[in-house]
This record gives C-alpha cells, structure tokens and sequence, in this order.
C-alpha cells in the first residue's frame, strides 16, 4: 500500500494504491465515522466488489447501505441521479452522511455530483474499479452528469475525501474497457512526461497483459501527474486544461453517436490520434512524433480512427466543448513529447485533419 | 447608491443598495464584461423590469439574451432548472457567459444553482426585485432547487459577483409578497440584534406603508447582519444556522401543504411564532419576550397561527431538515433577544407547541 496527496490546502487528500485494498481497513483508516454511508454502485460491480466493501468499512460507520444503478455512460444523466437523491431523502441520509462511489467514471462522477448537491454538498470517498477511473476520473474532484447536447457539462467541482484505488478490481475488468482505460494513461506521456511515453511503448506488452508491477507504474504515475496538475489549478483556470488532450474531438465522437456507443476511452484514444495529427498540422509538432503517439495507441487496441460523422458535425459539436469561448473551439496540441498548449486552429486545418481520421 | 462588501476572500463582493439603480449603468460598473449574458427572470418580473435591466447593461456584454421561467415556488423544480440549462446550450453560452438573476427568491436560487452548476460553474448576478430577496436570499451564496420530499434539497454554495438591490422595484411588488418579505426583516431582530427588534416595532407601519427611508434602513440593517454572519461561515458550520430561524417549522408548513400554498416568508413568519414558544417552553426564554416576537408578527399582517397538519407530520417532515442529524431535529432557539442558539428539543415539548400554535 502507497499513498501520495493531492495538495488542495483544507480540501487536501490522498490517493491509496495497492493491491487487495477492499481486504484492508487499514485504508480506509483516517476517513471520518459516520452515522450512515452509503455506496452507491452499479449493477455490474455491485456483485463483485459491494460486499467486499461494505465487510471493510466494518464498524466505521452505524449503518452501511447499498444504492445499484445501471450501468454505463448511457446513464450518466438526471433520471439516475435523481434515484440517487431520492433514496438518499428515503434513507434520512444527513449532512454528515459519506457515499462511497464504488465503480467506474461513470459512477464516480455521479456519486460525486450527488455528493456535491445533497443538501448543497456532503462528503464522498472514491473507490474506483477501472483503470480509466484510478488514472484520471477518480482524482481531481470533476463531478457530473451529460445534458443530451453535450458531455459533463451539468457538474461541479467538489473534491473527494480519499481516492483508494485497488490495483486488484482491474483483473476483472472486461477487455475493452481496460483497454479504454491506457488511453487515458498513454494520454500523461505527451502531455507531460516524455520518459514516461517511452516507458509505456516498451511496457505495452505487459500493460496489456496486466502485468500488476507494470500496472502498479502506470497508476502510481498517471496519479503522481494528475495530483501535481490539479493542485496547481483546481478549477481549470489554465494549466488543467491539459489534461483534456484529445477530449474534444473525444466528447464530439461519444455526443454524435449518442453517449455509450463508443467508450469514453476509446473515443478519448481516437481524439489523441485527431489531436497528435493536428499537432503536427499547425507545425507544432514533428509528423514523425505524432505518428509515435498515434502508433502506440494502435499497439494498444484502440481505435486510432474515427467515426464518419462529418467534418461539419464534429466541429458544430465541438464547439459547445467547455474549454471554447464564444464559439471558438480551444484545441490542447502537443507543441513537443511531454508538453502540451491550449490554443485555436482554423477550422479548414481541422476539417483536414478529421477528413484524414475519419472513415 | 450605496454599497457594502461581503468578506470572502477571494469570492468576496458587494452588495449595492439604492433608488432607481436599473437606470444607473455605475451600480453595474466592476461587473466584468462577457460576450454573452443572460438574464433569467419569470413571466411577472420580465414586463416590469427586464427591458430596463437590459438597457442598462448596455453595451457592457456582447448580447444579452433573456430566459423567462414560470413563476412561483412550485416551479423551483428541476424541469424548470433544466429549461435553463437547454436554453444556455442552444445559445452557445460558455464559461465566461454572465448570468443576471433577476427576481426573487425562487429565480435567485435556480439562477445560482444553474450558475454553479454550467461547465461546473460560471458567474452570476442577483438583481433581487422583492423584499425577501433583497433583505435574505440575495446575499450568501446558498442556491438550489426543492425535491418534492424536502425544501432546497438540492443545490449548491455559489457566491454572486454582485447583489444589486433596487429598491424602486418593491413599489410594484404585490402587498402579500411584501409582507412575506417583512418576515426575513423581522428575524434579524430575535437573531443579532435587539435593538434592530426595537426599530422594527417602532417602524412597523412606516413599513408597511412602503416608506422608502425605514425601507432602506431595514434592507440595510438585514444586509449588514446577514454579510457579517456569512462572512463568518460561509458553509454553515455553526453560526450561519442561526439564520434560519422559523426555518425548520416553516419547510414542514411549505412541503406539508405543498410548495407555493404559503408564500414562503409567511411559513417563516409562522414558524419563528413557534421557534419563539418552543424557547419559551425549554426555558430559555421569557414567555413575554416571545409574545413580543408574536405580536410583531402578527402586526406585520403575517400568519401566527399554522395549518393542521398535525403534530405527528410536523415532526416526520422536519426530521429531512438540513440541519437534522442522525433523525435528530435541531432548532434556532432564541436565548435572550438578540441572540440565537441552536439546539436538540424533546419531541413532546414540540408537539405541544404545535398543539397550541396550529388551528
């Protein structure tokens, strides 16, 4: 067991890596009592890993109880959040009240929505179960659901009280949506950590494989990143919006096909592609390291081409992002292996690039 | 024109109180330009005052776009909370994009809920039109929406950039309105200030009559003390609780007989008559300081007297109270005038209060 904080000044907390945490109170020692936790799951993890959890806690809290929603991104909306409040009010849950989000991004970012409304705000621990959500959705304090015109963008920021992150939940984790979870660990190295790049293209093979040192690694420093990014820019003032890096074009691929058609990560590993050749079009970047950054997410199984959608439709998409400004979509472009800026492109070079993506 | 700051550190800001500000462009100067703003009102405030609004703004935003929602509390529902955030995407609205509340207490509160919540928060404005708004609801950042199972259920702390108070506008404010805007005056009294208790007395049908200089002397004085407690505890760890006096009674009275039966400032004026006996009966203060309480309500034209819902219901709706914990109702009790506690009540002296208080 390891752990590093995410430096927030009172809102501080830490990250808890290792391997069959769910067995260990130990980590979640220091996360207050309470009268009532709730977890709040889905119907897929809840088999596996609720009962496990709910054994953990233990004595911690008086009384421990299971909320299931569906499953998937499909869902990530008002009705299910709205189950959320409503067995919370049918509980009696109160201000002092803890949910656990045991699950995916999906779950952690509804369960920290829910958190942050309930009764203007109550505190939750993360226990992320995919690789996507130890890496990046789990850490940060992004919460929220989708509007049917665009992802996320009904949320608030509201940080957790521990992320704990179980390196052992991702054995059962099906294979594709293991591998949407590298796109978001491929996605540190050209934005921040070019060794980091390299290590992930000679350690593919055992990342694919589920090598647990390898994997250890890999969310440890994917972690390590995201802490010292969000710590220097909670909201998204400026510095954070890196970490968006192929999530416009992403956002426009999963709200055209209609959310849960492609995997956050699959269409995150697709916009990276877009992003990296993009990148290389406004001459940021060498051709020949985009290719990197293309070819690996290849090696990964992810999909380094898009959905034929349209050129028009993708940017008309693109522009309700959260990062445009009066209609100007702001791209995060590599400007070289391990660094990334936020900056507008002419829409003819983007047409371009998506024409050449695109099916 | 005058002015006075809410100290929050950095979310610090003013609340400007005056005649006639709609047409005064200064009381607008500091609001940051943006290229779009959108002004929410509802369908009796925009005929009256949005035009005005909109002119004065002038050409401080690119375009100013406004949205009318229905009116009255039983409209503070996520569906009309929802028109805002369909009608913010429609309009390519942003982070930098300024919402301008305009109207009471309801369009505040859904206003800076959809403001806390958009992209995960943008900025807003509260131009509170009514007496309840001006002198409470404006000022502290508290803003949500009712589930139908609990009051402000749902929501959020989201600090205004500004609090623009127009005192003009409660000349068109029909009389029932303006009484239940007295209620919120009235509380300031019992809570932190005997003396502002004694004004009030003396003042009651200077204030009744509309008299714009006890007017401004009473949003003044409320302004101050409500700025002085917020700034204290913005997220209601102790002190700020004290503002809700009447509160807890008045939910019960508002979700019993469903949202928008009783004005809301009237379920407070009822539920401080029996906030004021309940710290009567626990000894914690005069029976003659608590008829005085009464009495003053009662002048104000305001109900003292609550709906027969019975004991038994008062209390099941008051245990989803925010302040509840573990099921453990807590009330704002009055232990010398001026100063408010907050504090756990044996049932049996609460059903006995409500016998005596409900017809």
């Amino acid at each position: 067991m390891e752990s590093f904080t995410v430096g927030l000044g009172s809102r501080s907390y830490d990250i808890v890596l290792g391997i069959g945490l769910l067995d260990q109170p130990r980590a979640f020692e220091g996360v207050r009592d309470a009268a009532l936790a709730v977890v709040v799951t889905n119907t897929t993890v809840a088999p596996l890993y609720a009962a496990e959890l709910v054994q953990c806690l233990g004595r911690r809290h008086g009384r421990i109880h299971t909320i299931r929603l569906p499953d998937g991104e499909s869902h990530k909306t008002w009705p299910t959040l709205n189950l959320v409040f409503d067995e919370l009010l049918s509980l009696g849950a109160d201000r002092k009240t803890i949910l656990y989000a045991l699950g995916g991004g999906v779950i952690g970012d509804i369960t920290g929505f829910a958190a942050a409304c309930y009764m203007r705000g109550i505190d939750f621990v993360q226990v992320p179960t995919t690789l996507l959500a130890q890496v990046d959705s789990s850490v940060g304090g992004k919460t929220g659901i989708n509007h049917p015109r665009g992802k996320n963008m009904i949320g608030a920021f509201h940080q957790p009280l521990r992320v704990i992150a179980d390196l052992d939940t991702l054995r059962t984790l099906p294979e594709r949506e293991y591998r949407a979870g590298l796109a978001e660990v491929i996605k540190y190295g050209p934005i921040a950590d070019a060794p980091f790049l390299g290590w992930i293209e000679s350690s593919i093979e055992r990342l694919l494989a589920r090598d647990v040192e390898a994997l250890r690694h890999a969310v440890r420093r994917s972690c390590e990143i995201k802490a010292a990014v969000v710590g220097q820019d909670e909201r998204e003032a400026g510095l954070r919006a890196i970490l968006n890096f192929g999530h416009t074009f992403a956002h426009a691929i999963e709200a055209g096909l209609g959310f849960g058609e492609w995997l956050h990560g699959e269409a995150v590993a697709c916009g990276m592609a877009m992003a990296a050749d993009l990148s290389a079009a406004v001459g940021l970047l060498p051709a020949s390291d985009a290719d990197r950054i293309v070819r690996l997410i290849d090696r990964a199984g992810l999909p380094v081409r898009g959905p034929a959608l349209g050129a028009g439709r993708y940017l008309q998409l693109m522009r309700v992002d959260k990062k445009a400004e009066g209609g100007a979509i702001r791209f995060v472009l590599i400007d070289r292996l391990g660094h990334a800026v936020v900056r507008g492109v002419d829409d003819a070079q983007v047409e371009a690039v998506l024409e050449a993506r695109c099916d």
